[in-house]
């Protein structure tokens, strides 16, 4: 059926019906260089599992894919740890605000999902335990997940983080005392701050998240990333908590697990057929990609493909 | 795949494993109609859309199906008002406990999505201000979807809910002072109390849901209960909210979009293929059959049969 | 000092003042009773313990005493039951809006204080549990306490509070489904609305309430109406609670306990010294009487004669 | 009426009666400096205005002041702001556990009073902006205020507080996250934690705050230390807000403005009259001493002195 679907021809049509729509949406400003982008950027990739290509509009330009990455840091902490993980993080939507502290108070310390930035965090104390070379670790295991060598940290962007990072440093400075942070609390964060801050093309995003398309098998290089069960589990993480406090409207109108990122980015991924992209740096007022989302829903409900 | 698979042998194995493991839970007692249920009782039925049965243990005997019904009660509401019901009631899980007021209140009395239960009583008040007769037009709609004219409401549970229902009784008049409930609140009650009496078997509910299954479409009478995209929305509605705070976990680990009741009962589809029924009366801390999740799990996840 | 002080043109002079001021607030309006009042009414008076009286404006005028009666029926809660009643109410702040019902949630349907509202209801229960005739002899007590026997109810404004007091319903459901309420709701609710239906003047407020500042003791009348011991306390719960989630502000700038309600009415009295009683129907957020705080902090302030 | 009762006596007594009740409480172990306090320690100390000392037990040994200090902070910043100060913190209850976040992020990284842990946070703030040498101006303060000049910081208590302090960490930066802190968090808390380390035998305490008795001049060394209207409203913010979550109940069982320390300290001041100070280390579950209140409930109960 995906053979049959043009979809570059697809994604221009719904491109140029969006484009006379209300033009709508803010982008992220708390660091500059999230602020300077230029708004009106819009690209969009699908990958098939068999390697097919669709691009469209800035789809070869490179964006901050800020919690995107998350996505990456739990599934190494999950290929170390196992099930492990779970006793410091839940699986449950958080049901309030992206970086809320209440709930993390209720909860004892204990992040609802290792999605909200509390939980990412978690998820990055979990590999400073374990690696010894965290950072470069973990880049290495991105590099080696996505068959591409030349993804990298942004230094100027994570430098930007931590000079305003006031809240996380609240996060894991509150989970500390709850016990659930081990480490340093400024290791952890310049873990955090740097997983955060790297840069990929929408093309580069489709191809790195592949395997939780094709069953923990990156089919481009025919890596195993993470074993078939994970991979299912994973998926069912994003979608679940995949987008703030607006997962559920992302079930119900796009119908396929993803994760989204305040740089405008967004992906999802529908198991055992493709991966797809968007980027779009306006945001909407939960914080996710305003014509990311409009896009996905046109893809998947005009064509009938939501996992549901 | 289905066909390979002998479910009846593979369900007599995971009872069996079950059987010897710790016995948890505890039987809903806040009625004496759940009270004085079997608390050892063990069904599961699952239907195919081409209408094979496979049947275990209790699966013919019928039981409260409770907050089940609440998808049926959505499901008309949809054909009758359309995308209009998402004024009134949001898609999103609620992030805590499943009777909360607190939500309720800080958002303004827009319950965070149908199934819990201030979603559903607003879903009765639609249902209380577009139809004639209520609850005969309701119980006409379900033996219509289901194919089945025997299905009756239990006047005896109805009554006992209605003594009891006190915190049901706040929602509702806390609803009605944000303006969110038109209608008188006893007659909505009156509604909501009926809907949750339904009693049915394993098997009687699977082939009731089996239209979630088949796109919208009861296979066994060819009746068109429901669009397709709205069916896909459905599914999607039940996968993010369909276990009270325990969604997540149970897409974690089940994987598919379902439904619980208090009566021990749980449903779940996997689109295109089939509908799964399981009912043990005893449940967990957050109101969900404690063997019923094991059960759903077990089958999904040994036959790599989830949806994500 | 009482006596060096020339309240009526010090009163006089107060007003003066405000009338130049900006013109704030809000006439509550959710009844027609309510919402009918003229804005500007104001009235003020004061009476000594000694049984000197100093009168301004409207103070001859009945208005709506509301919440203010609670003051009464916890008084009379209290030679009930003494101090079991506060084995099913709080003496703590709500520090909350004053009807919200998420800290009656979080603390499994004890209210916080018999002020908020959820806390006279409570109040209201006991009374309806311990007494024969509920409404009658609730009357008899104030018509003794306060020396004066044509107080009454207003049954047209009881009517129309019950017709919009869905929240009210709420609150009480919500604490019979935690068992802290023992009678039939609507029973309770009916003692309730009648208590704040209640009209008096500024005058026969200040007399009412004058045995507060005189150790339990109704001067004028020579009658005791609670003890010692307990004036104290009720006079300490005023302070805390009296003013919804503006008693902190309250005591820091007027300092003397008392009770507002939201029909513009507020009294405070000085222990062994007054009562003070200020009427002016417009209301600030929080609903407390914009000028009557103004005009009391300038008493209070302006004599440096807060209890602290 | 103060001279006729013999205070020495009657503490004797009240301590004697206590003994024989049960041995409640936990002392304070968070940091070593409290954990190895004898738990059995029990200190009385009331000072009047005239300068009539009247001692019990351990009154003469040095104890952690802890919280109690705060009210010296707040009457140093607003003798150097003045009201500007209410912009940053309220003077409302906090109606939570004493350190909770969830108000402060509701409520916008203002904290409900200068006495929680937030509200303490920023007064140090507004003193690093405006004093040159904060830690020993704040300290010449107090010596003057108090008229002792050996009164000093623990650099032994101060530096366990911050190796531990990561709750208050994440307050500090969540505050600066919303712009409520100025200057640079690890100087703020610095000053911070050094308040909180300095120690005080009951006299000690009694001396310094006989100023909050006495119209804001210290009777013994004839300091004026803050205006009389201040002093009525610092006097007002301990009756709402000096006893955590507990501050109704001491209204209610006191019925005197004071403040309490997790160094088993509490103060209370009546107006005109005099200075209480009790100090026993074992705490009640909201972090206030057990004995300690049951001490000063005898003495203002039987004595029926409460301001109320």
């Amino acid at each position: 059926m995906l053979n049959e679907i043009d979809y570059e021809k697809f994604f221009c049509e719904i491109a140029g019906r969006l484009n006379e729509a209300d033009d709508y949406g803010k982008v992220a400003d708390y660091i500059p260089a999230l602020a300077e982008v230029d708004p009106d950027k819009l690209g969009i990739h699908l990958t098939t599992i068999e390697g097919k290509n669709y691009a469209f509009g800035d789809s070869n330009e490179r964006f901050s894919i800020q919690s995107i990455a998350k996505v990456l840091s739990l599934t190494l902490a999950l290929k170390i740890l196992g099930d492990e993980v779970w006793q410091r993080v839940g699986v449950e939507p958080s049901g309030t605000a992206f970086n809320s502290l209440v709930q993390l108070e209720y909860e004892n310390g204990i992040p609802r999902n290792p999605f909200i930035n509390a939980g990412a965090i978690v998820i990055c104390d979990i590999l400073v335990s374990n690696l010894e070379q965290p950072k470069l670790e973990l880049l290495n295991f991105i590099k080696k997940a996505s068959g591409m060598s030349n993804i990298d940290y942004s230094s100027e962007i994570a430098d930007s983080e931590k000079e305003t990072g006031f809240r996380n440093m609240a996060l894991a400075n509150l989970m500390k005392d709850f016990g659930n942070i081990h480490n340093d609390v400024d290791s952890v964060l310049d873990l955090y701050f740097h997983l955060c801050s790297i840069k990929m093309t929408c093309k580069e995003v489709a191809q790195t998240f592949l395997y939780l398309a094709a069953g923990g098998i990156n089919p481009i290089t025919n890596t195993t990333v993470i074993s078939l069960k994970r991979t299912k589990r994973i998926n069912a993480i994003m979608q679940m908590c995949g987008f703030y406090d607006e997962a559920g409207e992302f079930a119900f109108r796009v119908g396929l697990p993803g994760k989204s990122g305040v740089g405008g980015g967004i992906f999802a991924i529908h198991p055992e057929k493709y991966c797809i992209v968007v980027w779009s740096p306006k945001l909407n007022e939960v914080g996710n990609s305003y014509k990311g989302i409009k896009i996905l829903e046109a893809v998947t409900t005009e064509t009938n493909s939501s996992i549901f």
